[in-house]
């Protein structure tokens, strides 16, 4: 089982809820599992302030985040797990039954990283863009006739898995201390943005394929399971590019 | 996993639930594991047809029994399952830990029998009268500051937790087929009939003792877990008491 201090570092975010009964479920269902970090990304802020100030509200609503996009809600977190049915979609990450992914928010809560659970608007789920946000989507094994679950039922299934039968693993001896803490999502975001940059500035592709590079970018560097020192290396190097064709450039101006 | 047939063999009762979204959300859950069999044990008939004529009610709903008692919502069943939490009782019944139910009802449904897990009213749950019916408790391990779940969500993870963890076990070689199967409920309750006329014709204890004599053998029944092929036996032999309690009484008539 997880410790107390395990809980307080996973979060579950809510993306653009429509229905406040489904926060507050959401709400009472983390409440139940002993997990209290809520944050809802959303715009609808009128469902939001009505959910919270419903009769009997769990301390969980009273104390959530709100914040305007899921990148700012994920962005301490080393682990971004999405939620979904995969009947319509095929995803550019990896894929996991619910019943793997104890196994790894245990791992990943044991090294001291931070998970965040992210579960989409009642009617159509996780957008591709949100979806560039996670590291991995986990699939709930629902039947083909009826694979689309109610929101709340959704994170109590969840999180009933992972509080019941997550374990600590047994100690990664192949790996040093360093090289297992995961890259937070903050970083990886500044990773990209730097990258991005570096493409814009070298002129790697048509300003019109600029979007789709970065959506490809995000999915990579999740993809790569990038560690928190593999990351600042990686980062000091496309740093140190930049430096270089910035000088190069100035040079260039010098010279005309 | 368990089999199309042997999820046919499994019944979800509703007793006296009171919030038909709730009424509903179970349903939903139901579709969403690949569960049919929906039973309502309710006196409160209007809350019960407000759910079914809920806009997009899925078939779980619309096939759904109803019935005037527990009792009769689980007659045919062979292992009863009662749901709850146990902060605020001590239950006659053996209580097993969620994650310890698939095995048990893979096991029955593997040998033929037939299921109903059973789940409160939203308010205070199964009462002791409620869990006389059932065989065993089963808990859902909660949150100790918040135990209590919402109906629908402890509706989907019982449900999560039996259609994914469901595993046929291994053949018992112990004992032969006939003592495999288990007494259906209908028969349990023509026994506790029998054995209950049987005392009061003895004048086993005080007729004020006699609520309290009922509960105790229904609950022992259950624990005893009684094979089909036992349960015929233990019922030949306490209607042949009775016969012979019944030429006793008329040849004291006679003699009188």
């Amino acid at each position: 089982l997880l410790t107390e201090v395990q809980r307080d570092r996973l979060e579950v975010v809510l993306v653009s809820p429509r229905n406040p009964l489904n926060i507050g479920a959401a709400a009472r269902a983390m409440a139940n599992f002993g997990f209290s970090r809520l944050a809802v990304a959303t715009s609808y802020q009128e469902n939001w302030r009505e959910a919270r100030s419903a009769v009997g509200a769990p301390d969980v609503l009273l104390n959530a985040r709100s914040t305007e996009s899921l990148g700012e809600a994920v962005t301490a977190c080393t682990l971004v797990v999405g939620t979904g049915s995969l009947t319509y979609r095929k995803p550019d990450q990896r894929v996991v039954s619910l019943p793997d992914l104890p196994a790894l928010v245990g791992g990943e809560l044991a090294r001291g990283g931070r998970v965040a659970i992210v579960f989409g608007p009642e009617k159509h789920g996780l957008t591709r863009e949100d979806l560039s946000h996670c590291h991995m989507l986990v699939e709930i094994p629902t039947d083909t006739r009826q694979p689309s679950m109610n929101l709340g039922q959704a994170v109590a299934v969840c999180l009933y898995e992972v509080a019941i039968h997550s374990f600590p693993p047994e100690r990664d001896a192949h790996r040093s201390e360093e090289t297992k803490i995961a890259a937070i999502s903050g970083r990886l975001e500044i990773l990209a943005d730097v990258i991005e940059q570096t493409m814009v500035a070298t002129e790697y592709s048509p300003a019109a394929m600029r979007d789709s590079n970065r959506h490809d970018l995000r999915v990579l560097l999740r993809r790569m399971a990038l560690s928190e020192a593999d990351t600042r290396r990686v980062l000091g190097l496309f740093r140190r590019i930049q430096w270089w064709l910035k000088r190069r450039q100035s040079k260039q101006e010098d010279r005309a």
